[in-house]
């Protein structure tokens, strides 16, 4: 995924689309690979992109879709396909029923234009679409068009789902953290993750199990309580 | 920017460290140009890494340090500098003291390893030290610690302050899109973002202004304050 967007970056806008594609993509059994957050820079944009597309079997971009001066990602898009960005005629006829031809200025008529063999991306919240083209899927930044955008395409995105279990931990990491390591190797098709944190002075974390196999999660999960539990006795 | 780690990838952790950085950096007149979010995935993580450190002058880097199997910075970090991961004399030192020697296990004695040459990062909040290393620092995951470490290293970043200032519009962002693009390139050293909203039925947005450059902000500010006024007359 990659979010564009100065906002992020300077720390004005705490970024929440990314997240919200973690957990629909974990649930749908797809594996976020990357979440890549980068400025409003043609350059950086069209590089990124071209990164992505080519190392992941989908990319999802947020941001930079409206028609103020900073949104940039379509043309971008665009260069990195090699493709013209052009008036798409179905969008703009919508848009012409929806605002009235008098009200579709030029800033309108920006968000009508889609890389040359994309398909617009609807959504309820906004008539200005988004873009899928190649294996790329180009959204808007403002959080609840992107989640109704997303709705749009995440019939695309389907596996196994993932299923995680957590268990709560009053050890500090490194009691445990050899028995974790061996049954972490035991249990190839389940990550297992620890993630420390204190109660007041003392150690509380959790160890976060995760897999498409669920039988093999409770077993995993068994273990590591039968670990743990032992090294308390 | 390079924060490691599934528990993001898989929407288990909302990501908090980055924005603590981006918002400090920003305050230091320093200017966030990526971040990279990745698993634990120790090809990935050298690849990015390689890529960051030549890509802009500094990195910063969350996750992965601590004692457990999927805590596999520190080795990456080292791969990709092209050097050994060393006991460190001095850390392993303050551990024997913290701990005593009895309690010095294989898990603690895993975070007293660097990659040769580095430095290591102290805080407050924990004996195990990030390491700083060329132009890479690389800490903790947990966020209290992160940001205990990343106060021991903020002193090396500074520059002109970055300032923003906002103002909030109550028109749809395609009727004053061409006029603040036109301000936009009259103010070449203030930034210009347009941030749309709405407050129930109504368009509500932000337009946001920074620079270093404090007589430059007040002026496009103005200008843009006048710019919306014309409109809504």
């Amino acid at each position: 995924m990659m979010v564009i967007g100065n906002e992020i970056l300077s720390g004005r806008t705490r970024e929440t689309n990314a997240h919200l594609v973690a957990q629909k993509m974990f649930a749908r059994g797809c594996r976020l690979g990357e979440i890549a957050i980068v400025p409003d820079l043609r350059d950086k944009i069209v590089a990124t992109l071209n990164r992505l597309r080519r190392d992941f079997d989908a990319v999802i971009t947020s941001g930079g879709i409206g028609p103020t001066h900073d949104d940039i990602t379509m043309p971008c898009v665009a260069e990195a396909f090699g493709v013209p960005l052009l008036e798409h005629a179905q969008t703009l006829n919508l848009m012409r029923q929806y605002y009235g031809k008098d009200e579709l200025n030029e800033g309108r008529r920006r968000m009508a234009r889609l890389p040359q063999g994309a398909q617009p991306i609807i959504c309820a919240q906004s008539i200005a679409p988004g873009a899928h083209i190649g294996n790329v899927y180009v959204l808007a930044g403002v959080p609840n068009i992107f989640a109704s955008q997303l709705e749009t395409i995440l019939p695309q995105f389907g596996g196994r789902p993932f299923i995680r279990e957590e268990i709560e931990v009053r050890l500090p990491e490194s009691r445990f953290a050899e028995a974790l390591r061996t049954l972490q190797q035991r249990f190839g098709n389940v990550e297992i993750g620890s993630y420390p944190g204190r109660c007041g002075p003392n150690p509380c974390g959790k160890i976060c199990l995760s897999s498409q196999d669920e039988l093999a999660l409770k077993k995993a999960k068994h273990a590591v309580i039968a670990m743990l539990q032992s090294l308390m006795d």
